[in-house]
């Protein structure tokens, strides 16, 4: 904790003219070693990690309030705030996974000026305070699904169960098949391209689409809870259908055990996690009822949401996933009420983390009809943002057996591909399959439908007054 | 978030027998840069982060738990539970700046059989790792801090404003004294490493004497408010006793521009942030008045700490005075019960990963007599640990015109040495400074210090029975 100490002269030397600077004695220069770099990085990394925090925060409320100010949904303003803090516009917050070094960080170039840092050392602190943000963007968006675990019913999903499937089902199927034929037939891409972006069409973000119905209060509903269930259905696929492609992509041919070992996989964790969680509900409350130090009830709980996020992960699935189940089965337990409470305030500081940090990594400069090479991507782009929506929206009505259901929501809902149609070009651009052209329309896709879907689904939900108004209270959602 | 096809890949492998492994296509042998290494990382480092935290958690509520059982501070039995999983015992929390390497590490092991993954991948993921939780526990202490913050009042703390400042002084003056003409006299020890080992001495930890006070339900006392002052106090005057005895163990002269520009950008920050904080009191719960989406309350406050930590931290003091000083802003203003309410959550989870790693951390690897090394540190450390808690304890009976305080709470209030004692040894041992001997005594007396003061304080402090159970019901402390 405590500074090194040159790391209190390297600061110093900013705050003297270089005449008393160069009558310091140099300290170090004879003894190199005298302190090891991590502990002199250390500090610099704390204070990169703590000026990106407040950044984010900064970007997430004023995006947020201005969201809410037009009757938008805040979550919509928290990836806008993101896009302008990003390594779109002002880029304060820019990742090395993008290509990004260093010097493209305008929070990299602050602390070199405060610190009189040399290149390697920034380097090193930009490379460290990027590990460490990411990860806590994916420490938010896990507390995010548990908190909308939390917030769904157990029973009330199983009861739309089989609604939730086949909507997740032809959310996967028509995208694919109307993207693929469609990039084969009007724009006469090779096969094996068109079959990968068909599958980036297929993915939806869970996370925003369950943020924007917290948001919207209508997380309870018959339409939010499809929608997440089929969300959830819809991950689990996607995470199926990206092996298929891309085991296809690189040698052809579609490793068939992999595939039978992932549905495997995943259908046991589900289903296993449920109803092993029936069990595990008793002891949870034992175990909480007998702690007396602080945190008795949120350690067990969040320890209990960790070691699922981490079990999902191990098997392949996404973090989330665990985080969720782990949500829905406590929130079958006594301690729900006190429980939603105290995720509540621990999720207003994860869950900004995560998508002004979404925000941030999408680089709006493939929408930029200027750059020649955006041109044709930006036709592909047109032609896969329409089956995005029209794909995804029609599975509403393939619900059954809910006469009186909100259609339009569902299709809606499904619509935004976050982070996860990221992934997908992310590979297909990494093993060559695709070209330029359509990878920028793959990002294009993927970015609008994000940024579309919340003010739609607004739009569609006709929200009633109240409900945005509540949730400005910092009440829990119940 | 998804997984890449070879991260599913290489799972896999782990659960097929070796034939049907040779047989599957090896998919990446050809392409190499098919998936890029840090996305392929990325979600290993997740995974070792999520298995971490819930160690943490199990460690800091075993701990907790057991040490409330026999009616010892919760706080040690974190320190304890974390000196278990930690270095000196079952190494599933290990950390490179100790000279620990990946294969050190338990989880990493885990994760290492788990994923197939080959040593470079392990040491990446583990330094990664490492990194992340570093920085959560920075957090932790900061959101501690801040906590307490919250918790003192300033103009409790004004009042006692002149005897917290004797007690910092003579608080350093006496262990500094005693310490090193001691060394000289009865050991024969050479000047310069003697004046180091002295000014280990000098040190106290905050975060675990205000911990502590917050348990037993004595922060708001005369006394808790006076300890509190002046470990603030002694965390600047520990700052400025490091930078001169660095600068004269590697010169031989003390660099005087360093130390009055230390004095007094420490002096502006503490005065000047309190005098400040009064404007910006109004402002703040304007602004917080005005927002209408989630975290209105809670984002606003936690970004005023993190800038005053980065502040504190920029200008070459402590991130967590920084903390500290903005809870005490935030404490005069009328959304206090509020605020509290909502960082205690944030607190029950942030917090128990700095006193884990602290723990985790400690190496009881040189108590042990049966190491010949360590048998002539022991003698010194004996004598080391007798001046550091005399040298603090006499501390209460410089305290004047207040005749019914309870002095022997005030000065052993101020003998934990924890983080910042360490930090001493190990700039110490770095500079080459210290001999073997008395680094391991220095270490020892740390130790020491820091897990005999919770108990010592609560016995001497005379507990009243209510007070933990109080605490034991997560109601906030106010």
């Amino acid at each position: 904790m405590l500074p090194t100490i040159d790391y209190c002269l390297s600061h110093l030397s900013s705050f003297l003219t270089p005449k008393a600077w160069s009558t310091l004695p140099t300290l170090l220069a004879e003894t190199p070693e005298a302190t090891t770099p991590e502990s002199e990085y250390g500090s610099w990394v704390l204070a990169g990690v703590l000026l990106t925090l407040v950044t984010i925060y900064a970007a997430s409320k004023l995006g947020g309030e201005l969201s809410k100010r037009l009757n938008l949904p805040p979550v919509l303003g928290e990836l806008v705030g993101g896009v302008v803090v990003g390594v779109s516009a002002l880029q304060l917050l820019v990742f090395p996974e993008s290509g990004a070094v260093a010097s493209d960080s305008l929070i990299m170039g602050i602390l070199q000026q405060l610190g009189n840092l040399d290149a390697t050392a920034v380097g090193h602190i930009f490379e460290s305070q990027s590990e460490v943000i990411s990860v806590l963007a994916e420490l938010g968006v896990i507390v995010l699904l548990f908190e909308i675990g939390l917030e769904s019913d157990l029973r009330e999903l199983t009861k739309v169960g089989y609604q939730a499937a086949i909507v997740a089902i032809v959310g996967v199927a028509a995208p694919f098949l109307l993207g693929t034929v469609g990039l084969v037939a009007i724009f006469h891409s090779p096969v094996i391209p068109a079959i990968f972006a068909g599958a980036a069409l297929t993915a939806t973000s869970i996370g925003i689409t369950s943020k924007v119905l917290s948001e919207l209060g209508q997380l309870k509903s018959t339409e939010g809870q499809i929608i997440v269930g089929a969300a959830v259905i819809d991950d689990v696929l996607g995470i199926i259908v990206l092996a298929v492609v891309a085991s296809l992509a690189k040698t052809g041919e579609v490793d068939l055990i992999n595939v039978v070992y992932l549905i495997f996989s995943a259908t046991t964790f589900l289903l296993g996690s449920i109803l092993l969680g029936k069990f595990f509900n008793r002891s949870f409350v034992a175990i909480a009822d007998k702690l007396q130090t602080r945190g008795a009830l949120l350690i067990p709980a969040l320890s209990f949401a960790l070691v699922m996020a981490f079990l999902a992960n191990i098997i392949h699935l996404e973090a989330i996933l665990g985080a969720f189940a782990a949500g829905l089965v406590l929130d079958e337990t006594d301690k729900r009420k006190e429980l939603d409470q105290q995720v509540l305030p621990v999720a207003d500081i994860a869950v900004p983390i995560f998508f002004v940090t979404v925000g941030a990594k999408a680089d709006l400069g493939v929408l930029n009809p200027a750059v020649a090479e955006n041109r044709a991507g930006l036709v592909i782009a047109a032609f896969l943002l329409a089956v995005a929506i029209i794909g995804k929206v029609i599975t509403g009505w393939a619900v059954f057996g809910k006469p009186e259901i909100n259609r339009l929501a569902i299709g809606v809902g499904m619509v935004p591909r976050g982070e996860v149609g990221l992934v997908f070009a992310g590979i297909g651009s990494a093993s060559g399959v695709l070209d330029k052209p359509l990878e920028a329309a793959i990002i294009v896709m993927v970015i609008l439908t994000t940024f579309l879907a919340p003010p739609l689904l607004q739009l569609v939900l006709d929200e009633p007054e109240g409900a945005l108004e509540d949730e400005a209270e910092l009440s829990p959602v119940d």
